[in-house]
């Protein structure tokens, strides 16, 4: 595995490739963020289709170039829906990225995301420090109420990575991310980030993208953190609050091109 | 039971207690309305939660705060999810606000709407007018069609709370909330109001989440109703129409302080 | 059938009986759109009302006046309730709006639009080419794949028309729409208009509500799409990217006139 960091350049370079090839993104989540998601698709340049029903979700996981699993508000139909669909990523080598929400703190949902996990590796794994955390319960962890910070969840993230084979990425003021041997941080966003719904959905869904067009899946999650985030700071700079806020990172994500982006983001 | 009205500044503690607390809000509520109503408890400093399947639902409402059962689009599995919700919710104390949307023009959301009401008290009741004298046929009240305006609605809508032993708040261009003892009327509020999908429903929310902090569920329920409709005010004075409406609403709702919402209240 | 095309002045007509008489538009749609679909319909004058389940789809397919089924996002309860409201449609005598998202690429969903479709006749069909053409596969059509662009797919939109005695709207850079006997081209629009998730979608509630209350269905079909595309024109013309786009959408929708319709659609 290559111990090279992403850089400046290569995160510019996967942003040119979504916006270039416009990747075909199969989400199932919630219905709280679904809108939004599939508005941050677009905005982004990427091609959001919200298919999440039993009798096709496994069909469609085959021809989407990537795949976002967010148990945010689980039903029995999406539910069996999820096992499809990254049964068929699996099956098909589509990238899945999985969205552990509220992992923790309700067991259905733990218990699901856990069987996802298990049942083929994911592209990246996306969450606050608590979910992450609370996916490491069977590594024999620490306990997830001490541990809340993404600086104090990235030795257990760098774990559950080597575990999976995959890339997780903890959110937070500083997002860290790590594929078990390399790690990154991204500098970049603002606080008003926490107080519009759905923008962690639609970073999974951002990941999800840049793992359709991103071979090396830790330069697609970080790009994917540093395109939110950089518009994010672009668009806070003038709002008033998050509801101006919102529809400015729409905008500012839209403008968003590989240079700026190479020159906004604060790597760490 | 005490017969001192809110007060304007009984209403400022009301919302310095949820910008301070920040309460976490249980929402189940309609596929139109969550993605709204989840930006209006964050504009407002509360931290909202769609927690609405049948594995979760009760689980959830014994941690909550406060809990939204909002009836605008049911299913069978989250119609379930809100009995359990709200038997949850009467267990462990947990302050709920129903949300009739549309009771007495369906039948099957009626008599869910009922079957809730019935089960556990709720702390609010919050509907339009038709709503709230739908779910009085059983008291004899008069019949639906020939009452609708909050005014006429505000003898049935006392007599409801009485028998439950809650707060029921009208909706309209004026605002009646009444506990069957005292009764209250704001006057903010906008014809834009109307234009943008999933106010009303969204000021339930804030009803759950004033209550989560405010024992005086009038003070609650009236504090929720003075927070949106000040916020409106602001918002309506300078949006050339509902979307940039709707944006400013939550710009201001974010905005709002205690002070500002003391002085700029119109109660009667 | 009459061979007078849809003149301005028609169209003019149509938007002022949308404002003034407010149609009850039931929306069964997905997920995605539900939010975006009821702010697109206020705006335009009309009252939105999301009814889609089996308990009480039917029911309120026959008050209301124009009902809207659109497969985005399809469950089996929703699919049930789809099933219901257009054979209580078809009873009572109330226009609907078949939208096949997604038709031709997932075969649940195109064998649900095309038993819908066979079941009852619908006002109108609203799609993209490979949607519209994905459901003539029954009458020996072109492939899909081979013909997509709206120009391509009028021969077979006429056909399809034609047999279920309905309007067929093919959306695009340029609209075509046709009752088989006469084609309308409206060629008002912008691209930020495939940057907004829900637009279709929208647009397929419009035709709803335009068809409750316009007797021509061609009429009615035409002043959604010249609406939509015509407050398109002017909100794209200041807003820098694709949140601020639909914010503006909404507002310029509120703000058009019959009058302003009329001058500014551009027909062919």
């Amino acid at each position: 595995m290559s111990s090279t960091v992403p850089t400046p350049d290569s995160l510019a370079d996967a942003l040119d490739a979504v916006q270039s090839r416009s990747p075909l993104v199969q989400c199932l989540t919630n219905i709280v963020a679904a809108q939004w998601t599939a508005n941050v698709l677009l905005a982004a340049g990427a091609v959001p289709a919200m298919v999440d029903n039993p009798r096709e979700a496994g069909e469609f996981a085959r021809i989407a170039g990537g795949v976002l699993v967010n148990v945010g508000t689980p039903y029995e139909e999406t539910a069996t829906a999820m096992r499809d669909a990254v049964g068929a990523a699996g099956d098909a080598g589509t990238p899945w990225v999985l969205d552990p929400v509220a992992a923790g703190a309700l067991g259905w949902r733990t218990r699901l995301a856990e069987e996802l996990l298990r049942s083929v590796s994911p592209a990246v794994v996306r969450g606050n420090a608590s979910e992450v955390l609370a996916l490491v319960g069977g590594l024999g962890g620490k306990g997830v109420e001490s541990v809340d910070t993404p600086e104090a969840a990235v030795e257990t993230a760098g774990a559950l990575a080597g575990k999976h084979g995959c890339v997780v990425a903890v959110s937070g003021p500083v997002d860290h991310i790590t594929d078990g041997d390399r790690l990154v941080r991204v500098a970049n966003g603002h606080p008003l980030l926490a107080r519009v719904t759905g923008v962690g959905c639609s970073l999974g869904a951002l990941m999800a993208a840049f793992s359709a067009v991103t071979e090396d899946r830790l330069v697609a999650a970080t790009a994917a953190t540093a395109a939110l985030t950089v518009a994010a700071d672009v668009a806070a700079a003038t709002a008033p609050g998050p509801g101006s806020f919102a529809v400015a990172l729409l905008d500012e994500l839209s403008r968003l091109t590989p240079a700026s982006l190479a020159s906004a983001v604060r790597l760490g």
